[in-house]
């Protein structure tokens, strides 16, 4: 492999210049935008690289609907190994929402560079990923005119809004997806340069509470008689957790289990600066005061019920005095095995209806996806881990990551294990103003996607 | 008074055109937009009328600090009566914001007329009362050559953001505007075509509440280990009301007194049509149930605790899973007397305190303001309610609206009764999309404003 690292190396230009290509196409599930325009992108640079690509779309006939976002497919055959195994390439070439665009030093879609710095919506989650897997194809080829392995490439546009038609495509293409084990969209580099291996991922429930209030914006001086929909939903979420961050939601930990010993091993031994952490988010304390190993349990393994996102009546500069026709909140619930989100989602709607907002609250289903783990003593594991000792010094095993992905549906339709690894530095600002990616991870990740895949050539 | 009467009826062409101008001229004081223009827009309407006019302003010297917006000041002197009794007309140029924009079905600043509605922002809330004193005035001096009494007009530009210098205009300038009566900028006309004359305002103290998380967005994952302020908020606000809507501040009604035998027996006497209100606002109960009597002691008299704006992390399409870094709330509370508004801020900042917000909840203050009442034996009360009862063949007698306004500023000032009598329909949609005025209710005010001048030349 030592070649490979040499052509990773002189090419790294090649690398950033594309990374910045897609990053200055702005893909943004959440509204629609630009997602053709940057599979395409993507497609045209897979085949550049030696990949064999396609567009695939699938098509519910309902009138009205917006269309589904296609996949972006793409097979490339071990012309020595042809009847090897197969390793497939799980990445997304949509974006989160800039929001809020003022607080980004330069265009959020600039790709602008800063030393060892690259700057945009999407620079690290996920174009800064997928780029480091194509590329790693194409310095293969270019190298040795051959692939150590079979693989395949899935990139979907929709995971930053819940992945919901990732099941509808591997459901139908479950055959053509076959494949022997799935390297996850994304891998975090923690402040020690270490990659943190992940082996799961949470499960999430986004829901939207709306509660109504008089037909229109109305003076306030009516709040004597109007009830204001903002109180009523302040009281609503006041009942679903406690300030230690207990979910005080009727049996909503019922299907919850215990860590085996397996995992509470690698939990107690997951390494986290919390002086680091807190410091890079401004912040004193943990939640419910979190200390030492609670610490690690809590990104693993615990639920959480957030609120991302809260509106109501005048939000602008200066005074308004307005009592609010509706007031809303969007709600993001973190699941872990064996929790299922459409049961946690009937548990929500029974406890709203218990504690009297069924006919002032409205509660709207936005997506839902199960939580998933690939078993620690799976040999893909082992192996990625000897690839990343290698390339990065040392590396770190997790039983899961704290985000969440549709893991469980690549594990469900394609029975292969799924497992993190990537160039993305936990400080990196994903979701955030001002995201960036790092080029030294960049280029250490794309050496060891193609150590993988020399590794994965002869797997028992 | 005939004469004026029917100039007052051939002339509503020209009265629309003029109300139609200052509709077109946003001045929306929250965002300092428009103010001085729509200022010399007053004072040359004014001037055209027949009145004295000077625009008036104050400045402090402090660098950094916006301007003050100018008081447009006017004054005519009878020639018949010169040395009888003064009225003063207050009014004011500014309106509140047009959001949300998008509900609007027109320009929230065309002005358009369809038939006996003329829309916009301001059309009613102020700029559709002002204009009918300035053309009763106008009318009576084309009419007769002379006006009845001595007149005063005091109009400001800062009424929808609390009047936040009147008091140091008023202060400055008493000697200059004393008199013997105050018309309040507005008055509203119930249902059934009667207007309401009013005594008092409410108070009003207007805050927000700042929760401070990490330091800039984050991903939602992290609600495992970092607290999200948007839940901080919640607690907070949680704590200060209940859903009986009875503030639950130690000491909030510490000052509240009693009803006299007098108010007592106004407010038994306020005629409020429940079912037209709940259908024009769209709503099935009132705030504690309230039933009968209760209603109208609560439009009067009864404080609130109301959310008049909520916003934190992402309020866009679809979902964003994302830890806000900061949430707020803009909360006004309506006082009645005796409550003193920073008495009461600082019982609102010692809640924070005792319940624990003291570090994690910035509260600032926006506005304050105290509540005022003129006596309703007062000879100037009397008077008006003849001419309205002329005019509109019936009208009621109210303690205090249930809004806010600087009353208390004029009393202190310059100790002279404050009645409110004018042309809003009581449904004009004023701080909401689509506000308007009625044509015909501008039409009977003007002339009500004429017959109170000629009343007034002759009061005890």
């Amino acid at each position: 492999m030592k070649n490979i690292d040499s052509r990773v190396d002189s090419n790294m230009n090649g690398l950033i210049s594309d990374l910045q290509l897609l990053i200055r196409q702005p893909s943004v599930s959440a509204r629609s935008d630009g997602l053709f325009e940057c599979a395409h992108l993507v497609a045209s640079m897979m085949t550049k690289a030696g990949i064999e690509t396609e567009i695939l779309c699938i098509n519910d006939a309902k009138d009205g609907k917006k269309p589904i976002p296609p996949l972006v497919y793409g097979e490339i055959n071990s012309k020595s190994n042809p009847t090897g195994k197969t390793l497939m390439f799980y990445n997304h070439y949509d974006v989160q929402p800039e929001d809020p665009a003022e607080l980004w030093v330069d265009d959020p879609f600039s790709g602008k560079i800063e030393g060892n710095f690259v700057f945009g919506r999407g620079s690290a989650d996920d174009k800064g990923e997928l780029i480091t897997r194509i590329k790693a194809v194409q310095y293969l080829l270019e190298e040795t005119g051959d692939v150590p392995c079979n693989m395949k490439f899935v990139i979907e546009g929709e995971e930053e809004i819940g992945s919901i038609h990732l099941d509808d495509y591997l459901t139908k293409y479950k055959n053509e997806f076959k494949c022997d084990g799935v390297i996850w969209e994304f891998g975090y580099v923690d402040d020690q340069d270490r990659p943190i291996i992940s082996l799961g991922m949470k499960g999430l429930l986004y829901v939207e509470l709306v509660a109504k209030g008089p037909v229109r914006d109305s003076h306030s001086s009516l709040a004597v008689l109007i009830e204001n929909p903002a109180w009523c939903l302040i009281r609503a979420l006041n009942t679903m957790r406690d300030k230690t961050g207990r979910i005080l939601i009727k049996d909503w930990y019922k299907e919850v289990r215990e860590f085996t010993d397996d995992e509470l091993s690698l939990v107690s031994n997951e390494p986290f600066d919390q002086h680091e952490f807190k410091q890079q988010y401004g912040i004193e304390t943990f939640v419910n005061d979190a200390m030492g190993i609670d610490i690690s349990k809590a990104l693993v393994g615990m639920p959480t019920c957030n609120i991302a996102g809260l509106i109501s009546g005048y939000t602008g500069k200066g005074a308004k005095t307005v009592l609010p026709a509706n007031a809303e909140a969007k709600l993001d619930f973190r699941l872990i095995p064996d929790m299922e989100p459409l049961r946690q989602f009937q548990r929500l709607s029974n406890h709203l209806e218990e504690n009297g907002f069924k006919n002032t609250i409205e509660l709207r289903l936005i997506h839902a996806e199960p939580a998933a783990r690939t078993a620690i003593s799976d040999p893909f594991v082992k192996k990625i881990k000897e690839c990343a000792d290698e390339v990065y010094g040392e590396s770190i095993l997790s039983v899961s990551s704290a985000g969440t992905g549709p893991m469980y549906s690549f594990i469900k339709n394609l029975h292969a294990p799924c497992v993190s690894i990537g160039s993305t530095y936990i400080y990196s600002r994903i979701h955030s103003p001002n995201e960036y990616t790092r080029i030294d991870l960049l280029k250490k990740t794309t050496k060891c996607i193609a150590a993988i895949t020399e590794k994965f050539a002869v797997i028992e």
